[in-house]
């Protein structure tokens, strides 16, 4: 079993309005000290081990459905879990 | 110079229906060793130090506009960046 954490954040040359809107918001609340917010997408995956390495899955599962990789970049981070006891 | 990322995600008694049907799409798609999917936020921040704590700003952030206490949980890391060489 792998617990896989995906972050998905827009490219640097993409204007990121949802980000420049909670800056000012955190502004105008006082935290004055905010001088750069991005807004990102953030996915858990569970999946357990195929004949496929998890981390081609992986890249595979973010340029096919999680990310536009035209206006998006990712990057994940895969953790291996311990294997299940299987004389539960 | 802090940077901060945080994530949100929603608690675990709170339906998840975004979560779910990325989960359907992806085995839709052949990756059918997928258990479980989950959707959250993401946020990147910057800030510089004051005199509050900068744990204690993000924990307030959070609380009052980042997440949605009732409905989500959240979690953040807070990385120190080296600070600007001043005679720069």
């Amino acid at each position: 079993m792998y617990h896989v954490k995906v972050f998905v954040t827009y490219k640097k040359s993409i204007l990121d309005p949802q980000g420049e809107t909670i800056k000012t918001a955190l502004q105008q609340l006082n935290y004055t000290n905010v001088t750069k917010v991005v807004v990102g997408k953030y996915f858990e995956l569970e999946l357990s081990a195929t004949d496929t390495p998890v981390e081609q899955q992986i890249e595979n599962m973010c340029t096919e459905l999680l990310t536009n990789v035209n206006m998006e970049s990712y990057r994940y981070e895969i953790e291996q879990l311990p294997a299940k006891n299987m004389e539960e």
